[in-house]
């Protein structure tokens, strides 16, 4: 079993020497610009450790892990953009659009998509790729309502936006790691609330969503009480899932 | 064996009956908007003329067809922005970001995109979807060329603006009629030959490319060369390719 630190060096170097399509030509600078932005590597690391505790090489779920990330960073390059979010800064840095200008963001945005398929179709199943392009429509779906301001519960809006990408990242390596359909649900339903936790504490570090509707000590609430079930829920996965219990606890307790 | 007018009813049909993924909301108006332009079906009724040619029924390609349509009409959306053509009409209707504000446009064309995959995917073998996703990759590449006017010659950016998606279509059709990959070269090679005869038509039409580049008289030509080669490649493959070729002939004389 690797720590999840070990995970992160192993999704770093890969994302760093990945190849991406030739065809793509100089639209690969703003590509590589965007996944170098030093995000926390969250999903794929996930991703990562599930393989590992369902008993797979974490080296096999390696490109299912990167396309997580791709998928992410598409999301926010185009979620970015002057007419959706207009965010001129990512993690203290210009934005792609701010950057590279508003075309170059939306077709690396576009690419970061396709490249990520590539990778989860480079499994012999088709089902990593479903599990990706699933929750891609999901994360779709939900910046649509947050952008129209459609009146939605906030679970089911973290749900779309965070939710469906984090139960990708589990269900990904599950599929690459070859744990029946049947063995599944519970594996699924402790990535449900790793996703929830994920977002309440984003929401108490931002000061925005659970904590604005709850409070300060309501969403702490409800952050302790997902990381519990989620650490239940891993109590009834087979195999040793002491990283996955780490990552959870690392997640309620991170400050940034 | 269908006629082409018989193909593209099915992929009206198809299209107009399509079940969108729900999570996407409200979203899906303005993607259906942009389906429902009137082009000429051109690549999913190649794909399905291809399916039956080698031996397939059509019905069995119509996800692929429909997910060929979907990616063609992701770019054309994306491409339409003021950020990339500012094009404010789409075959004599408001483009997707005039008629519904540009944060719609940009998640309509990623959603069109996602969807594609996910028919695609509705196949047992990843190859329909690896052939869409290297497609779409082109395409990308060949708009950034574009969009920075980066020097390169007419072919190459011809080859991946359009000849991608058509190579696709004959492609993905071989996929769903189980064609082994061995017995694929000459089908390839009849794909791209129609892809430049599509584009060749194209700038003649638009006096744009081939025809700037050549004269009239020069760009017919080599249209009709195009079209005679593409011909001969049909005549390399097994099967009843009659309906293939007088799509090829149709190409090479239309008007519009």
């Amino acid at each position: 079993m690797s720590t999840p630190d070990e995970l992160r060096e192993l999704v770093e170097s890969y994302l760093a020497d990945l190849a991406l399509t030739p065809e793509l030509d100089g639209l690969d600078e703003s590509m590589r610009n965007a996944l170098a932005g030093g995000g926390k590597r969250v999903r794929p690391v996930l991703c990562l450790a599930t393989a590992e505790a369902a008993g797979a090489e974490a080296e096999a779920a390696l490109p299912a892990a990167a396309a997580l990330e791709l998928v992410h960073n598409f999301s926010l390059v185009h979620d970015d953009l002057p007419a959706l979010d207009n965010d001129e800064l990512r993690r203290g840095r210009p934005s792609t659009w701010a950057g590279f200008g508003e075309a170059v963001a939306i077709l690396a945005g576009d690419a970061l998509l396709a490249e990520a398929l590539r990778l989860a179709l480079s499994y012999p199943t088709p089902a990593v790729a479903r599990e990706l392009v699933q929750a891609t429509l999901g994360m779709i779906g939900g910046q649509y309502l947050d952008v129209t301001g459609a009146q939605t519960d906030l679970a089911s809006l973290h749900r779309l936006k965070t939710g469906c990408l984090f139960s990708a990242s589990v269900a990904c390596a599950l599929w690459t790691a070859d744990v029946p359909e049947r063995e599944q649900p519970p594996w699924r339903a402790f990535a449900d609330e790793v996703g929830l936790l994920f977002q309440i504490v984003d929401d108490i570090l931002d000061e925005d969503g659970y904590l604005l509707e709850h409070g300060a000590d309501g969403a702490r609430a409800l952050a302790d009480e997902a990381a519990e079930r989620a650490q239940v829920r891993l109590g009834e996965v087979p195999g040793d899932t002491s990283v996955l219990a780490g990552i959870v606890s690392g997640l309620a307790a991170r400050t940034s």
